[in-house]
């Protein structure tokens, strides 16, 4: 049972020769070193802390950082352990902001489980880039195959470096757009970014939510902090615009600290409203519910 | 007050240039570099990804790789923050799997905390494997001592290469031996694989469970998932094989998520149901209540 | 959007070559390498163990570790999520020594999420040192700036070397006067030792906690190991020493796992007596409330 092989060996070896590599982001391995496979590397901050993620390389010209991942441990949770990107502390009127990850430098998981945990990385709040890129995939799918397009259930990028306009990264973009229970009403939406579309389209996006949702919105966009009618705050609304309605806890993700009713607390808030899965009603597919959303910056 | 002395600094230089192996588990790391010193070592995942564990080198002739640790921070909770071996959601039926731990890609915890906090690192699903082995070490050993064969409370390994049956290790096994809740019932057990003790024997591991456990289990074997009246499943029977009865929840350990009654649910399920420690009627001894329970592979 | 630039990557390339120092404190990384500059920097355990921490090179000779942070992520939590400095597991007499990380091996956080988050790395239990210095930094304030003297709330040294009677680190300090609920009563107070300033003094010391506080303790001082009224443990009165009077959940923090009432359970226990911020009665000034404590060894 040789689990070691030559091969092997020297894939590794390779992957331990990138760690002698001064890079800030997976654009910065690709402009300087040339490096041209997906895979995971050493990335530094600007104050030399040393973390891995996984490098795009591929996709439209790559240098796409892996920078987070939201995971929905438990759709019945409610802002309990695990729910890191809205609250841990349960749904708590006194904690507008829940545990602020969306804006702080916290950093959980790593890159191998981040289809099985939350993931957030230096990179999140270090990196300054102009477009992000976006990967739903399978709920514990493993690293090696995630690049293979027909894993993911939604796959797109930005193109219009509208991260410029908001400094940066989603750390700056989330000060200037909290995600913060009462900070303001449903017309309060932050950027409405129009997307292309890497795996799937306009009409596939739309049959991933609940049928009553598809009414709210309109495809082909990725929407930062939105508001639903309740005065809860959602970090993004993937694949999507909201237009008409304000139902957005059915098909954003991530949150303040207060959601009501509570039972909608949690990082894919009210994504099982009718029925976990079920496509009916304002619940979200299967498929969305028990995929993992990648966020990569560039 | 010199604490770094020049034996301690090259001690620590050695160390440190263990750093540039390029190795997959502690087995690789004998076999291909003859690293004969039981210690804290890189490893890599088939990924690139680097992680820092112990390897005992010694045992049975080495190449042993520590791959997890189940600590029970406290008896007194049932599946609350901590209990990562079994659930941190409370006992919840909705939750059958509980936490998930036992067969995806999480990891938590560092080496040196091993005995102090619940550990996995990368090696649990990375390494294939063919042997275990099981060091129980009282809670809060520091790992310069691990290796002293008297601090263990039990400690033995597996000589007959079942890993090769069960896909290499613990994540494929508990693939095929669900912990999940309501998954069958009492006989649909798991393997029960027979040990090489390296500390104690038949007659001491009898004595570190309960008075009644005694009655229902035989010690010499490592058994993987049981089942028990309530539906509840446990993840190792750490030195017994159950026989006649059920009430595994007493003496084996790990879980799903749902355990009746509650006060059951826990990363030791209900080592203390008669009573802390106190070895009477089902309640095991406090040596192996106090005790962090180290998995390695080979 | 050029984010990386000459100096940039000249500043990275430095940071990298640190990680071939071995060294197991910025003391060490100072005396040995001669390294002046603050910043992060590897260190590693006796054991071989690598992390990387924040080193103080510069005030009062240098080199101080970085080996710890208090944050208080709510003060509405009543040992919730995220009090790792006092329970995680809610105000519970059966677990009075709460999560006992002032006195176990567990590590959590990184070093630049250390004014966001609570973070212990290794360094708290594996340096042998003398001295202690101590930043209350606001909440989420960048680690390049934290060596900006106007940055903080407070900041001071001892200079008694005063570890060198307990052990070398807290970790040993704490195994002496354990920080757990019902240890003894108000008068059975660890070693108050005296403190030089480095931002503020006894008059802006004593202004940072509540009216009512201030009659009960004497500044220029940091106290280890506070029991109050109610039999409830406290680690770390920063910047004074309890004189009369023992209600030391105002303006000590930490704690172990039982508070009376619930509501004082937490990281910074009962801050918030008399209105969060308000400096009102007993409750602590607000930019006390919401700084984190950073503890350095030396």
């Amino acid at each position: 049972m040789q689990n070691f092989t030559r091969t092997n060996f020297e894939h590794l070896e390779k992957v331990r020769n990138r760690s002698i590599r001064v890079a800030r982001s997976c654009k910065d391995l690709r402009d300087r070193y040339d490096e041209r496979e997906d895979g995971v590397y050493y990335l530094t901050t600007g104050n030399g802390m040393l973390y891995q993620t996984y490098c795009d390389m591929t996709t439209a010209g790559g240098g796409w950082t892996l920078v987070a991942s939201v995971h929905e441990n438990s759709v019945y949770g409610r802002c309990t352990v695990g729910d890191r990107w809205s609250s841990q502390q349960g749904s708590n009127a006194d904690l507008p902001d829940g545990d602020g990850n969306w804006s702080n430098r916290n950093t959980f998981g790593t890159v191998e489980s981040a289809t099985a945990d939350d993931f957030k990385n230096p990179g999140y709040y270090d990196i300054t880039a102009e477009d992000m890129s976006v990967w739903h995939i399978p709920n514990n799918f493993p690293l090696e195959f995630w690049n293979m397009e027909a894993a993911a259930v939604l796959r797109y990028h930005t193109e219009n470096r509208f991260l410029r306009l908001y400094g940066g990264n989603l750390f700056q973009l989330f000060k200037q757009y909290p995600v913060r229970y009462n900070v303001g009403s449903c017309g309060d939406r932050g950027p409405a970014i129009p997307i292309v579309y890497d795996h799937g389209d306009k009409e596939s996006t739309r049959m991933l939510y609940g049928p009553n949702s598809r009414r709210e919105f309109e495809p082909g966009f990725i929407t930062f902090r939105a508001i639903n009618w309740e005065s809860a705050a959602m970090a993004i609304c993937s694949g999507v615009k909201p237009t008409v309605g304000c139902n957005t806890e059915h098909y954003c993700i991530g949150g303040g600290g207060y959601f009501n009713p509570e039972e909608q607390c949690g990082d894919f808030p009210s994504f099982d409203y009718d029925r976990l899965g079920k496509e009916q009603g304002w619940s979200a597919s299967k498929e969305m519910t028990e995929a993992a959303v990648l966020l990569f910056y560039r």
